[in-house]
């Protein structure tokens, strides 16, 4: 359970921040794909940490190995096994947190769970995890392709900084040429500027990040426990530091009324159009074919320099800072996670749906 | 995949709203646990349209009658089948929906991808299936409190009015003595008044249910892709009209700070305790002992009495009505739904857990 | 996981032999097929116990009360719900049994499992949950028949007594005429003059039952874990009282050299045709298109009248007997149990496998 | 599911016989286990080729690395990672097969399931991935000793040639010092003979293992489709070349009386025994706290050198005749398969019982 996510399109995951790798399993994937592996590492890139200020100083080659389920470039329908080796590991970073429970990360619950940790950069925890989702969602956007399926997030809040444009006047084949992953020259140097500010205060800052599902057939999802919006809301609050998930209109659809609400349908040659996207492309678990849309907030890097209370595994009070080396802000390198789980969603339910089977 | 939810504590259901029965069987759950079935009935009670003018007219009996897995008033540890036969059915009101699309609504998306349905009130995707859900979620509450553990809900928002008292405030055990499920007499009567308002011009109105877990055991849930947040979002998220999903701060986080944020650990009285809990209870995915906070967004009724444009199933634009019996706003009634999946997964966890394990 | 089985064709049973109900939901069903109602009530009826002298005195209606999943005769793609309400309960018949473990039988197991059970006809353990696979199979018969795949068991040995012909010099479609299940005159009568011995010495007997499925597809089954003749082992061992499971040559293909047991593989009128089937029709788990031939053998009825040994609950040693109505061999009752559980095995895998899906 | 095993204890593999690795992932295995990575890999040693006449002269490492899951030589209760590398790879011994399929083999399949095969060393279906199995076997032997659980498998039967003694009488701690894995002086050599004898006629020979689980704890196994004989079944025959399995008596049940074969319970110095073990130590899919006795029946190896017939991809009718390095018989190197499947099975039947679990 706990380190598989999928139903047909499974990734089942292994692996501490500070071990000798972390990696995965991708299996369902159809035969006959050709696989350029070159795009899954490209993939991985846009999650390493860039060489701008905003992010940490660790700098790991996350090269990923492919073991298996890849014959003369094509998939072979077998398990698709990878490895991203851990090169630079600092863990005297760790020692002096060996003992204590730093406050918003998983220390302490896991010690509860488990009665042991690896305590270095988190183990388990650490959001490097997360590089095992992007090779897996690397390999589900190869799928959809197919499909002419896109999925594009983007940076659309940074503490109170809110990005207005609609994403339609967005060019999204950009996002990753900006720092902050927000894909519009003035906001991303407002960004940018408001993670810098809380990294001088020695502090972090939350955010949200937006996801747009284009040309999504009709009729993929499931109708009750495995709605389209369930599973997504699972892939993306599964996310490291993710506090909410919303679709459509999500939290503002509390204060509507049904007459705005409710997405009218019409004909109009020949096509069934849709006049306005407030369902976010779902109803009843299941595609309309309209866009995907969905928001995922993000809380404040829990690592910050600012002395912290907490206490140490004797139960002592005490204080203490953290000195390692950590993003002020989650938010822009969770942009190309968050595309990877809704692209990892979208395949298993391609695949779940007779019509739209290889 | 799609009529099942959970996994160790697992809940299988079926029904058509208009067929001859709804029902379910539950799978996982402990033996020896003596079972109150009038508190079954009693939690499906909580579910029922009151006589209120909010609600729909629609006046089902909900008499749940188990076939199985209950011995002399006991659990036998296997599995207990349910059913809740359909009596007030009124199809004729359907006759006229038979052949279109109803915005907002499963009509669509069902027939694109079965190519068929039952149009009878909606068939499988109407939300009578969520009593099939209470009935689970009734058995799960009993079941969990033998660790002392509480799961309230309670209506947060109607429309643009917000309840702002915070939940300590208030008495959660007397929610169900109000009309809209919020559990203050002043708030009550503003909420029903913005549900009638809405009735009046023929439309429909969203709200914000909120949940609080008490008495959490520290260390359940599971640390990668079944996270504590990540399985109550799918939950949550599974229920009809739910648009949003968030724990602790939610979106608020994403404007925080992490020196304000993160929750710092401290030791009192032989306790450990936290100076905050803007996680809403859960670190990496795992239980702090604190309580679990999440609030779930709810969109408006889609079926109003207001005309509507869509098209028929011949591709027709045409215009229409809807006359049958409903709710103008699901808020009330999707409270007791909340408790249910919460407590269910909560359960579901327990069971997950060695330590905790019965 | 206990109760439910298969992983896109899913059924999930419950119910004790004397409560008021066993059902079942089957979910995963494909949309769109028609339903033959009485097809599915006459599979059931093969289940029954005959009126002849070799099969229990008990009389159960044993109809099946289909409840949702259907719409106007055909398939919704919805979960099947079904009951089949128990009528004919003697539960006297058990009271002295209350408080003993029959030798055989799961009494002391489930006692010890659960620390409580409803000791009535075995509760949950009775071979009566049967009727549900039975039901299941049925559907499962009416899907594969689209692909026009027949699956055949009858019964190959009762006793010492083999029936030495080979299926193709038989007629399968002739099995339900015959009280043993086995569809040839003379040794018909032979194996029911095996059962009568048994029953007149107050005792009962063994046997096997062998499955044919004609027709399969080639390319269905799974290649590691979930391997064609794996499935089918663990459904067919499954069954009460089996405790055999053999595919192809079986237990005789210990003694074989590989140039007798490999199938050579030909072409010849433009068709891929195999000199032998020693393999049972799967190769690497996965189907050739060959016949599937399978045998299970069953141990002989642990009810019997004979006195015998055993504890009661308070540990002392006792002797009774056991008056109750039971079959002196379940074989014949067993045949269409082992259809039901292949023909769900075939579906499921059609299901998996993409090429073949509806 | 196809590259998953297991229900609370889960193995995901992957890996092709001649691509860069295989490997697995182990996930839910308990925490705070002290292991052995020594033992782990001896485990592994006695699945390679052992030096003697009887087997293949491929010369593989097979040295596992374990890459997570392991801190200070305890289990995390995370996923623990390992691989296995490819070294000793003569693909060329392959290159003529790559456009035939070798009858026994699953070239034929796959090509027609996949439309893709990597052909080298039959690729996925190649018997190399029970290294994998034996990786997890190993980590769930370390486990279930905390229960004083013991596997033990031996060979029972090659060719013609049956072991007769029963279990009690040979000393299972020694299988592994015979090259046939048949722990008596007199019987290895008589089966090492039948094994020669086959190799000199470039022919294989097929043959029987046996394996017995000594100290089950009473009342593991669930009682309806996950029956422990079930599960068993349908591990074993996962494992390639394995054409049947039973249980106890297995088949010779078929011919028994049930006042022989029930197993008769009774009290003697405050212990509960049976009279007799036919039903192999499970009752009702639950075990009864004696010796699980089960018996696996393995086919020919399928590569000979002796000339077959077969097609190649283009249809074409083709004598050839397969010179790479095999073993004349599978059944001393699926030993420790055996060993190592039924030790994963009845782990995981611990963790899904809740009186057991650590």
């Amino acid at each position: 359970m706990s380190n598989t996510f999928g139903n047909i399109l499974r990734l089942t995951t292994f692996g501490e921040s500070h071990g000798k790798a972390i990696g995965g399993i991708i299996d369902g994937y159809p035969p006959n794909i050709i696989i350029d592996s070159e795009f899954i590492q490209s993939e991985l890139n846009k999650r390493k940490p860039n060489n701008s200020e905003i992010s940490t100083q660790r700098k790991e080659n996350d090269k990923v190995e492919i073991l298996s389920g890849i014959f003369e470039n094509k998939s072979l329908g077998t398990p698709i096994g990878f490895i991203i080796p851990n090169y630079d590991i600092k863990s005297t970073d760790y020692k002096n947190l060996k003992n204590l429970y730093r406050p918003g990360h998983a220390d302490f619950t896991y010690q509860k769970k488990y009665g042991i940790r690896d305590y270095r950069g988190g183990g388990r925890s650490s959001a490097r995890e997360t590089a095992n989702w992007v090779v897996a969602g690397a390999f589900a956007k190869i799928m959809i392709k197919k499909y002419n399926i896109q999925v594009n997030a983007y940076t659309k809040q940074i503490g109170n900084l809110k990005f207005e444009k609609h994403y339609t006047e967005i060019d999204l084949d950009k996002t990753y040429s900006y720092s902050t992953r927000c894909p519009d020259n003035e906001q991303n140097k407002l960004f940018e500027q408001e993670i810098l500010n809380a990294k001088k205060n020695q502090d972090s800052v939350g955010g949200i990040v937006s996801c747009i599902v284009k040309n999504t057939p009709v009729g993929i999802g499931e109708p009750v426990f495995d709605k389209m919006q369930a599973q997504l809301a699972k892939a993306v609050m599964s996310i490291n530091a993710c506090k909410g998930f919303e679709i459509g209109q999500g939290f503002n659809a509390a204060s509507l009324n049904g007459s705005y609400f409710n997405d009218e349908i019409f004909k109009e040659n020949n096509k069934i159009l849709f006049k306005s996207n407030n369902s976010g492309g779902v109803l009843g678990g299941i595609t309309t074919g309209q866009d995907i849309i969905i928001n995922a907030a993000f809380k404040p890097t829990s690592s910050i320099e600012k002395e912290q209370q907490t206490i140490d595994n004797q139960g002592n009070n005490i204080k203490f800072k953290i000195s390692g080396r950590h993003d002020p802000c989650v938010v822009p390198r969770a942009v190309i996670v968050v595309e990877s789980v809704v692209a990892m969603v979208i395949a298993d339910f391609i695949l779940m749906n007779n019509e739209f089977s290889l």
